[in-house]
């Protein structure tokens, strides 16, 4: 087998491997914006359809580690292609993670349902997890087109999504001091905006090795995301 | 160069790599467990080292990354050898995320020692740390000496934590409803101990992993842990 030939099989795996990649992205936005719905409308089938379909997303993560060690092992690439498979192992767990984050904002709706509601959050949980969805998309769309600067406008967005986390932190305390009776469901629902918090690192991390990818440096600051709560003493005795 | 010295150099590579996970370990079980003890004696010297000695974990982090990407570029392993660096390179991810729930424990211990303290929660919360840094300590065993056995062991102990972190979230809830002064800190503390729960669930990852490499099959239910937090009403309105 020429080189050339072997050039070319790599290629074609690879395709074959990024196709999967986007399957996976397209299925995990669709999770978060399914979780976010079936919260904000107490919509317990929605709910379910999501935690059924992460099956869906965690099968793609196995096949795309099995088509990574299959193109290591077969092709035995080197340097940027070499970079290129072990970072698409990473994206691919990036996505898994956020697929098990949507999960388990779905699970939590069941239990939220029976609850009385808490005015004004789940619309602002639901902007919230647009933002994230949003930022995943283009993530996903950097990763294709290599595109660096994209990947780096990606990431400063997450700043937003941790402000309007930090808000809602507030606005839970708020209401678990002014009435006991809220303390149940605003621990839950303090839970869902963590994980939606978490996401976005998640997609943060993707702009990471988007960016690694194209450039080949990590960004200054490469290291995982803080727990991010505002370390703050309201209401504190 | 003959296929036996290939083979040697391989062998002895991925010694030096492993040698970087157990230097990993060592300091993840020491930051889990510092942690803690930070916690339980405000002691906000120590949550600082803590938190200045993850940038060490972090760096072997990377060194793992590199070593691991230089051996399969190099070495162009095969089927177990292959399978082999893939798995450091999960489990060295693992360890970092473990060091990085530590140091979130540490920052938050700053926040805390400037409130009234909470009775009785963080002798129970370094129990659970130090169960989690005991199976980090089997699971690391395990791994040396490739003991599927141990690792189903370890795996197994992860309900344990979730037990006793179950146990915190009813506490938890029982004290913000007894007294809306203690909102602030149990929210704090109650990330505390989501945290110690979520580094049992990368232990538990990490002993998959090595069940993987010992027996060539990931146990049957091999997926990451759900979000555990009990989905009961306990004082819902």
């Amino acid at each position: 087998m020429s080189d050339q030939h072997i050039v070319a099989s790599f290629d074609r795996d690879l395709e074959a491997i990024q196709a999967l990649i986007m399957k996976m992205g397209g299925l995990v936005e669709a999770a978060i914006l399914d979780a976010a719905k079936s919260l904000e409308t107490r919509d317990e089938e929605l709910a379910e359809r999501v935690r059924r379909n992460d099956r869906a997303i965690d099968e793609l993560e196995e096949r795309v580690n099995e088509e990574c060690a299959r193109v290591l092992a077969l092709r035995q690439p080197q340097a940027t292609d070499l970079r290129t498979v072990l970072t698409v192992m990473k994206i691919s767990a990036n996505l898994e993670r956020v697929g098990d984050y949507a999960k388990n904002m779905a699970k939590r709706t069941s239990v939220l349902v029976q609850m009385a509601p808490i005015e004004g959050t789940s619309g602002a949980m639901r902007r919230m997890a647009k933002a994230v969805e949003t930022m995943m998309k283009d993530v996903l769309d950097s990763y294709i087109q290599r595109d660096a600067e994209m990947a780096r406008d990606v990431r400063l967005r997450d700043q937003e999504v941790d402000q309007m986390y930090n808000a809602l932190f507030r606005q839970f305390l708020t209401f678990m001091m002014e009435d006991p009776r809220n303390i149940t469901a605003c621990m839950h629902l303090h839970f869902i905006a963590k994980n939606i918090e978490r996401m976005g690192d998640h997609v943060t991390s993707i702009a990471e090795q988007v960016i690694y990818l194209a450039t080949g440096e990590m960004p200054d600051d490469s290291r995982p995301k803080d727990d991010r709560t505002p370390y703050d003493k309201t209401g504190a005795s």
